[in-house]
């Protein structure tokens, strides 16, 4: 059940736009195009615009209104706009789309020509996700399986056809039960070895870090994580990425901590608790274009904090962001170039199915280390 | 270049969507709102419909028009389209959208709301391709590096910032560079061993297939294309896929026909020419509702015609379709199950980049052959 908006557009001469002729003449020819589909569709109203004009046609006797404007730059764009109740067949098919679309690019002598799926809008499940680059991707969500807004964010379980069931936080795609390559990379899996190691996790709620680390036998791991809705709600619904380890919170060689993972990394570096590798699993880092907000000082706090609680050669492992926002990955690099002592750093990067792009990790060690590695 | 369709909604009680008094009032608050971003709107014209009322709304001095439509159902839909010229910043960002669909949110006391990233129209490049199952998907698509319409269908090749170049036969993603995947799933690198073997592929253009297969020490493999446009383009722009093999086209121990594949299956069946595997690396599988579509006979042809030119153990392998079109597999499988001799099949499958859903593969081999296998 959702208003869907089915959108073509057409390129063509400029010339045909501003004349008054033409233009009625291209309305008359997207009026017959249409009615192919739409019953008795009729004028309600146009105005010249600024830039062009605008014409508003109405299907009689349904709500159905078709939107058409013409830009002075040589376009036309075409909104059929209408709500679709659960079980009611799309007033016009994919298929049939396709032929409006080409129908027209051949009578308009059109120099290209689109268009789009339906955008559904006002739906239950929301299918629409947004890349790190601010691109629309619609998913094949057909179930919301959790709904929660916590404390400190707005929780979902969706279930994906192709995915499995996915976190979403804030709008934001989290992990999906595809997402396998997601944890891999971050903890580069076969180029690490964690048999024996101390491992501190920051966030990780979803706990596929947590299980995923479990199985290359380390000495122990401590994850910091603040939400408990997000454990509970993966714990129920996301399984398959996280085992057990969320239902049980802790065992000879874990202990998952509900609290401000900054509360203990001061309490460690009091303690003098060292480990091997920190991981950095929280909020992704900005898109912003000055590292200024909040969160670039968050996250500068949170290095600063995870290197005092790390051995000397001691790993920060986290994830950055998509490839499409070297923007944002540069700023991260700064950052790192910031910190004293001084580190170096190496990338890794994998195809993410769920966040549909490459995604690019970091993994973080002081040079000094590096240093004395080399010697 | 390109018309914006900045689209929002908001869900809220369906009585104050009948009630003209709170109409006004509804509209008035979304006025303000958008107010912050646009200059001086004014209500050009409004009209009840047979499921709501229509509001368009439109910015002074530019050609910025607003629709504001409201559906008895209990909601609420924004458009606000305008003519993007290259270099202009955008009307509202999409920080600023978040903001305003908040804001709008908690002053409409909306159930729920949305906002999509702009849809970009009339662009000279395209970024929106749709999935198997009609979903639409914005790539980050900067470049368009070829594009020719030949005999056949209409080539381009693309650049995508995170998929690299980019085949995209009549708006249908085929393949990019990031797709390695793709190919080793279909012809199941690593569990079939194809060293010393007789080898036909059916279709192939991009040369991706063909050049993985000669890695393997294949005695020989004869690749059918059809289109030479294809071949050139791809020579051309993907290199990292195809390395020289369309360049120099034959070799030792590998042949490209330029030429209709079922011209060369009939060829070969009449000289009794037998290859241990047959590709069918053509066309996707269609994902019309019932298999009675030209496109369905040409398969089923294929798979008759490959059959004949199969060693009684040799495989036919080929692509599928989305995992989110099962009906279109089950038709497929089918498909499958009416050839004579009878066949048996395994499936595999792989999440492909620029497909951004996971894809299905078959591999089909003779009944019989199974049966004498296990002996």
């Amino acid at each position: 059940m959702s208003a869907n908006s089915i959108l073509l557009d057409f390129s063509l001469d400029p010339a045909r736009i501003i004349d008054e002729v033409s233009r009625k003449d291209i309305v008359r020819v997207c009026k017959e195009g249409l009615e192919k589909y739409l019953t008795g569709l009729k004028i309600s109203y146009d105005m010249l615009t600024t830039d062009g004009y605008l014409c508003i046609l109405s299907e009689t006797g349904t709500g159905t209104i078709v939107t058409i404007r013409f830009f002075e730059q040589g376009l036309i764009t075409i909104n059929v706009e209408y709500y679709r109740k659960d079980g009611d067949e799309a007033k016009i098919s994919f298929e049939n789309m396709k032929m409006l679309e080409n129908g027209l690019r051949i009578r308009l002598e059109a120099k290209r020509s689109k268009h789009l799926p339906p955008i559904k809008r006002g739906s239950s499940v929301d299918v629409y996700l947004t890349s790190s680059d601010e691109r629309v991707i619609e998913y094949d969500i057909d179930r919301v399986l959790f709904d929660k807004r916590s404390e400190f964010q707005k929780i979902q379980i969706v279930h994906s056809r192709s995915l499995g069931n996915m976190l979403v936080l804030d709008e934001l795609q989290n992990i999906a039960e595809a997402d396998l390559i997601y944890t891999e990379t971050l903890m580069c899996r076969g180029k690490e070895d964690y048999a024996g190691k101390e491992i501190c996790i920051l966030g990780g709620g979803d706990g596929a870090l947590l299980y995923e680390l479990l199985k290359e036998g380390p000495k122990m791991v401590v994850m910091l994580e603040i939400d408990e809705i997000v454990m509970q709600a993966c714990n129920k619904y996301m399984n398959t990425i996280c085992g057990d380890v969320l239902e049980k919170r802790t065992d000879d060689n874990y202990e998952i901590i509900v609290g401000d993972c900054m509360v203990y990394l001061r309490k460690y570096i009091k303690e003098g608790r060292k480990f091997d590798y920190v991981f950095g699993d929280l909020t992704d880092i900005p898109i912003s274009d000055t590292p200024t907000g909040e969160i670039w000082d968050f996250i500068r706090t949170i290095l600063e904090s995870s290197f005092q609680v790390l051995k000397p050669d001691g790993k920060f492992m986290t994830h950055g962001n998509g490839v499409s926002c070297p923007e944002s990955l540069r700023m991260y690099e700064d950052q790192l170039a910031k910190l004293t002592p001084k580190v170096t750093y190496t990338k890794s990067s994998a195809f993410v199915p769920s966040f549909m792009e490459e995604w690019v990790f970091y993994q973080v060690q002081r040079e000094v280390a590096n240093a004395t590695e080399s010697v």
